[in-house]
């Protein structure tokens, strides 16, 4: 087994495991550490989750899964505090590097998965994403990276945030290989994904005008191939909306899971996910049964239109990975505007597929195509042709 | 059986046929004079026409499938020349009257029905559409009226103009007896049309700006019983390219259908009908092939969008009925802009229903809902749904 000085800080530990033939054999993973890997404790990205639990009875669905087809699991990779953040930080455990631009966050919260695949130290590795903690680091980083369809792949074995949000998701270096693990972790089936593209005009809008521009050129591209896409702003009031019931219903729903072991335990946080607890605490009512409306809302809008093959296309997220000098109030402007976009696949339980398409004086920008619910495997399928037609490997 | 005087001229002939026991019994209906009835001369609106066709051997599958479901048939109703034109006129044998708009054209070319049916003459009447021969008389003359998808009723038995646009098509007073007579003609099954409501832009942009502010409040009703609108701008090189590419095929089509016809009578055509056959024998091949290209764009756009029961929505028409008086180079201009909009289920082979949703200046105008190809017995039952939500009766 091939050594490696895991000079990005991706890692919390190295217990490998695995490795032998199978549709995955021969391919090195590793694993975000809030997946169970049986005999370890999982450590959920904050010293006092691990103080306060066991190691794993047994381990996760998608790990056993990964692991009976042949991938060598290498170790498991740091997460942000309880997966409640997307820079990608950790004060604990010290924030992972982003390999393409050291100065920035890796983006997060699967920021150790995301930094060892973009430094080469694994050729794959499984995140999660509730809100964006796939696809953010992943277009931060330079990869290829799946939220799949909410529901399609178990969450048995894995911490939970906000579970009617929460998916599995993983990285790879090319569209070949994230759709090969698709193949081993996706069930079969579901339905098309073939086009026409819509281009939603609100989430170009609403992308800073320097990753607009980066973008279009790739845009074109598949417009070329694939025909070209029509446009569509498909919410009446606004991505803004989408992004105020995602929170709601996001920080309701974290507070209904981790509440009680934050109340009880009173566990020391690192900036921003504190205030962030705080907040989901206090949501209000009101606010959570609004989310509830909007969401019914999305899904009735965007399912049937996307059920025919329609592939939304949209920029992955609204600008480069900030600065690791960025003050808070500009990252949570960035995260404010980001989750106008994630908020979309996330209400509506879509699967997206983020593909590294362009730069942005120089980091990394990516363009997300975003499919019906069940259709995972024809839109990977689709995203390896896309990285085909614009050269991305 | 009741007499009435036609005193809106929408008659070519009166031989009452049929009328018993079945779903359309106690009905009363007529047909456009392109429908074969047994041992009557099918007119097509041309004099030279008539002069050069035997008496029909058999009735077409539609009238025939009419007369089963009891309904009572009264007559047959003037057609524009060949189906060839759009405000109603007919030179040859008087241009029907627009009951709710006597200094108008009534539309066209199922000018004879619409006038029938607005008239209170009939219950119902049947015409036939290619380019707008249904959805544009009933929006000038404030009637439902429904173009079904392409294929999905017999035409045997009816005049062609351009077959792969041809369908026939029929007039309502009210959304409840359209739908009724669609249980009688319109094959089993078919998917859904139950939205989102799709909002397109450049129909709505295309319309005249009062046409478009009197049907504003019924969307805005539609709306609130519905869920909001989504828009979508379904043509990336806008409608005007539709219009061509419909305008490119349906002469080329006419052509091939016709023109032996034409050249070997040499008929007397009515202005307007003339000018058309003699743009439509010159028709470039290479505008018909990009027409081509165009409508299986198309298809391939709005067909997997609607699949799921999305349902466009948009005028049916950019303006009320124009002017008797109105120069030839007026209607000219009207027609190219209509033809933007009726291009759209036109070339995508799509159903659409036209509800008499507004009036601007006391002049009806129709607003149009249209699914997916199939979706048609969904479509009406969504129209009785809207009527009543406008109370449209």
């Amino acid at each position: 087994m091939a050594q490696f000085t895991d000079d990005v800080g991706a890692f919390m530990s190295r217990n490998p495991l695995g490795g032998g033939s199978g549709p995955l054999g021969g391919l090195s993973w590793a694993v975000k550490d809030l997946f169970d890997v049986k005999g370890e404790v999982t450590g959920y990205g904050n010293p006092d989750w691990a103080r306060t639990h066991r190691p794993a009875a047994g381990s996760a669905q998608v790990v056993l899964a990964l692991l009976d087809s042949g991938g060598r699991l290498v170790g498991k990779t740091k997460t942000v505090e309880l997966a409640f953040g997307m820079t990608g930080e950790n004060v604990w455990y010290g924030t992972p590097r982003n390999p393409r631009a050291p100065d920035r966050f890796p983006g997060g919260s699967s920021c150790g998965s995301v930094a060892a695949v973009a430094a080469g130290l694994v050729d794959f590795a499984l995140g999660s994403d509730t809100g964006g903690s796939v696809r953010i680091p992943a277009s931060y980083c330079g990869l290829f990276g799946i939220r799949p369809s909410h529901g399609a792949i178990s969450l048995a074995g894995a911490c939970a945030l906000a579970p009617s949000f929460d998916t599995p998701g993983w990285f790879a270096r090319d569209a070949a290989l994230l759709e090969q693990v698709g193949a081993v972790l996706l069930p079969g089936g579901g339905g098309p994904a073939a086009g026409p593209l819509i281009k939603v005009t609100e989430a170009w809008d609403n992308a800073e005008p320097a990753v607009a521009a980066a973008l279009a050129p790739a845009l074109k591209g598949l417009e070329e191939a694939f025909g070209p896409a029509l446009t569509l702003a498909p919410v009446p009031d606004g991505l803004g909306s989408l992004r105020d019931a995602y929170r709601a219903l996001q920080s309701e729903e974290a507070w209904a899971t981790l509440g009680d072991w934050v109340t009880a335990t009173q566990p020391a946080l690192g900036p921003g996910v504190k205030e962030r607890f705080a907040a989901a605490r206090d949501v209000a009512p009101e606010q959570a049964s609004r989310g509830r409306t909007v969401r019914r809302q999305v899904q009735a809008w965007l399912r049937p239109l996307l059920m025919g093959g329609a592939v939304l296309v949209y920029p992955t997220s609204p600008c480069p990975a900030p600065l690791l000098t960025a003050s808070a109030a500009e990252q949570e402007r960035v995260r404010l505007a980001t989750q106008c976009v994630t908020s979309i696949a996330g209400l509506a339980g879509l699967p997206e597929v983020t593909l590294p398409a362009a730069r942005v004086d120089g980091l990394p920008v990516g363009l997300s195509l975003v499919g019906e619910a069940g259709s995972d495997r024809a839109l990977l399928s689709l995203a390896k042709r896309a990285a085909g037609v614009l050269g991305l490997g």
